[in-house]
């Protein structure tokens, strides 16, 4: 399950490209290429965003010993919701800077940030709430519910992104890159996780 | 050979994406987006059959214990029908809502998952009826039979799928989201599966 | 390297799906669809000897027990040449029906195929005549030169291939055609290999 | 983290393909293939940079014992900047013949493998001369140094043929063809190493 779905994300952040584009030649390039900005700063949040929940997904799943039938269909759902962001992220990249329709894109940017996040953390309770007897090794109830926790903090900063989107689409873009730029930070060595 | 095969199906899997298109700025985009929603109804049905097609092919793979030359030929045909499906899928979905062409266009999507499960169940048939003694360990004849004829259990909707689809090509696509959405139940923990 | 060159070449026969084009909605879908053939003979004989290489790669490199920096960049230049091959594939079904230019596309398709198998031979004359001290296990050096034998035998039908684009690029797709149906045949089981 | 990172650069690789497209048919094919040399000269140039960045970043992980942290985020930003290459290399071979923009967009190539150069060294110093005791076996001081200086010899041609690009946009592009052709070059026999 893990090649398959190391393989799935990869994909996924690498088709991030796609949506950053080539100017037709013509006009003055450098002009082009700045009227693009959405586009660059889009596919940096949205590779940041996916390479962390790979980080999170793949620490995971480590600590699997064996999947379940729910396991399986939960982490196809979870994979489903962030093979759709290259769509998401081009959209939101694309409406950005249009009078019309910015702000029906952007929340469509991080509501789909808002749907990962639910599956991850739906994913994460089956595993540490719901069977923690598929955990390869023991974990107390205590830290099971800690990593629960933390796993479904995301959720907040997405949604508060989605509902801000009418205010101004452009804060939208900046919370889902404060929380890319949160999980980026360097952590306290004494906390650093073997991941 | 399973590398190789999870690489090709995490590929094709997320190629869906490209069949999910950003309208160009200009309409309402609320409008634009809502007549989309057959590309957003084939990407999750796609996306479901082929991640579920995943699991089958994975049980079915991690049983060998060797491949010979027939296995590794079907498998390349089976992974042939799977890569053509973002193809299907996206043909499916322009055509839905159109007046003219949409019973050809269901009737190739669902087509297209046909062949896809009949490589399968020719592929599965190999393995477990002609060629045990490739199975890493032995496997009663009785419960191989039964594997065999659940692998081959999705051909009758497809069939069916494909024969109605000049009645109505909703109901094709229904059909073939309902077998999805059959494979994606809870399995009652008794009969659970390893996989 | 294994795990990279199966990702690169796995890719690339799943990319082989974006040279089949949705018709624009409008026309007759059954006729667009038709005139179309070119784009799935063309996908089909791609998909499956994409898929031949990489049976034979994969068993190539499985008895590698190191690889030095000329396997490495062999290897390389391998997989860029296999890279090409959806452009070429594309640009051989899009100019096949054409009254300009079919020569020359079906030229660029075999010869591409050409270019793969010179590399394949000369990555594998490195591993078995220059330097099998890199196998796993010692080979008899008769049986190293009746692999290296098998490894080129492509390379004349290939040839053939290109050379006869003028009197029919039809002949040429035909001749790759019956390459790749060539590989995929039966082996009687006595000489089964064990890849 | 191997088998990510092998993934997102195996795409990456692969992607660069879209960037060599298919003339419309109508014109003389042969003349309007031999215009598009940039394509295949950029393809060429960036399949081996991108392969090279492989081997070495291969052989770099495959010396760590444990990730860190700061390691999983280091490398997603290297992966970001190699992620980025198909769309800086098709970038360059769309302009490189046009009179307006073309020194632009080399300056963006190179400066593109410049930044990736960049990414590579700070991932490579973490490892070796920050945080050392994350490598599976220990290496003595001045072979870590000596492995950090080769790490980043890259970044002065790189920088050259940035700085350069307003001189000729093509001396850029010959630059980053020769530090590809430099890494690709034989290594004596006594110095190889074993990746």
């Amino acid at each position: 399950m893990e090649s398959f779905s190391d393989g799935v994300i990869a994909v996924a952040i690498t088709l991030l490209v796609l949506g950053v584009t080539v100017p037709q030649p013509g006009g003055s390039l450098a002009h082009e290429l700045g009227i693009r900005w959405p586009e660059y700063a889009a596919y940096v949040v949205s590779f940041m965003t996916i390479g962390i929940i790979w980080i999170n997904h793949h620490a995971m799943i480590s600590r699997l010993g064996e999947a379940d039938h729910t396991v399986l269909i939960l982490n196809l759902l979870l994979l489903m919701s962030i093979g759709i962001l290259p769509f998401a992220t081009e959209l939101m990249a694309r409406y950005l800077r249009e009078s019309h329709g910015q702000t029906l894109a952007a929340a469509v940017y991080s509501g789909s940030l808002l749907v990962m996040s639910v599956f991850f953390g739906v994913l994460n309770r089956h595993i540490m709430l719901v069977k923690p007897s598929l955990l390869s090794e023991e974990v107390a109830p205590e830290r099971r519910r800690q990593i629960f926790s933390r796993a479904v903090t995301g959720l907040l900063p997405y949604a508060i992104a989605t509902a801000l989107a009418p205010v101004s689409p452009y804060l939208t873009l900046g919370i889902c890159a404060a929380v890319a730029v949160f999980y980026t930070r360097p952590v306290a060595s004494g906390t650093e996780s073997r991941s």
